[in-house]
């Protein structure tokens, strides 16, 4: 029977550079793994290419593929739908490849739900650690300002809670390497592989 | 207040080849963990030099430092003991930086009732997954060959459940990329560095 493939699941704050991050695992030639595309309403910017950087859908055949329930996850965002289709995912993972999936932190709860074995990563911006400098060290913002911040954090960090693995984005090149070992690393989980082993003495 | 360092534990069957694996990893520069050398009663092989390779030690210094406590794992193999002294592990650990045992099978389960917490791998003989093929497509083997090899499988595979990740050593470099990896991701997992994230935030 042919093992399934790991569904890896990098995620963050807006902002990040999460798809910084994918765009660099991705040229790498090494990289083993599939890049599920997402799909959206919003209209495609310069460059961009239906089938490479998105699927894009119109708003009536997006939310019937909601109701079909054809979506891994999904959220809106500033007007437009944003999601994942789940046969891609599914099929993939079913011939045994690993799917990276890199999308927004309310989509990727949705997914933790659906695939509770699935790799999360939170990409989390250096920012966070610097704000800790300059809150403690300097004191010219206002108070507003670090307030909101705060705020900021502490949602970011709930949401943490979530994953597996925080992967700081301080260098791109250094956070990609990071992914990478990490989704290494999980393939020689010892849960994830002795069945392998056990398996092989099952002849006798 | 200082993080402390991961503990990593190499080990597995007898003959797997741990003590290559070890070099190669300390053969790279960018290898950044500490090797605690071992300590035994054997005497030193040509070439090989004390506070290198071994610590050397007569049988009376050594039964000394097991009454005292002194030894994080020991085992007599061949009429020799084998230990790891504990003061090095614990000071290193608490200087922050991360401690890289090689260390027999037997040794590994005394240091996983002391530290649960290190980084247990556990290095697979790819003769196992050969050993498959040789019992299921020839058959040539006699019932006793078979049977004796089926046993040493089943121990070690018992063996693999106090691990925490499974190694092939296939190939030397692909075993030594694959703990580095290993290493790499725990310094990543959300239950070892959150609390980094979250002390952030205790100031407001």
């Amino acid at each position: 029977m042919q093992e399934k493939g790991l569904l890896i699941v990098l995620s963050g704050p807006s902002g990040v550079g999460k798809g910084t991050v994918r765009k660099e695992i991705f040229s790498h030639p090494d990289t083993a793994f599939e890049y599920s595309i997402s799909m959206t309403t919003r209209s495609p910017r310069e460059g961009e290419v239906d089938g490479v950087d998105y699927f894009f859908k119109s708003r009536a055949e997006f939310e019937e593929l909601i109701q079909q329930g054809k979506l891994l996850e999904y959220a809106e965002f500033v007007g437009n739908y944003y999601g994942t289709p789940v046969d891609y995912v599914r099929k993939t993972l079913d011939e045994g490849k690993d799917v990276f999936l890199e999308i927004e932190v309310k989509g990727a709860k949705q997914v933790r739900e659906k695939f509770p074995e699935g790799l999360f990563i939170f990409l989390m911006p250096p920012s966070l650690s610097e704000l800790k400098n300059r809150i403690v060290t300097r004191g010219t913002e206002t108070e507003e300002i670090i307030h909101n911040r705060m705020l900021t954090a502490r949602e970011e960090i709930e949401m943490m809670e979530l994953y597996d693995y925080v992967v700081e984005n301080d260098q791109v090149e250094l956070a990609c390497e990071r992914v990478k070992a990490i989704v290494m690393a999980e393939h020689c989980r010892r849960v994830r592989v002795e069945h392998r082993y056990k398996k092989l003495l099952e002849v006798e």
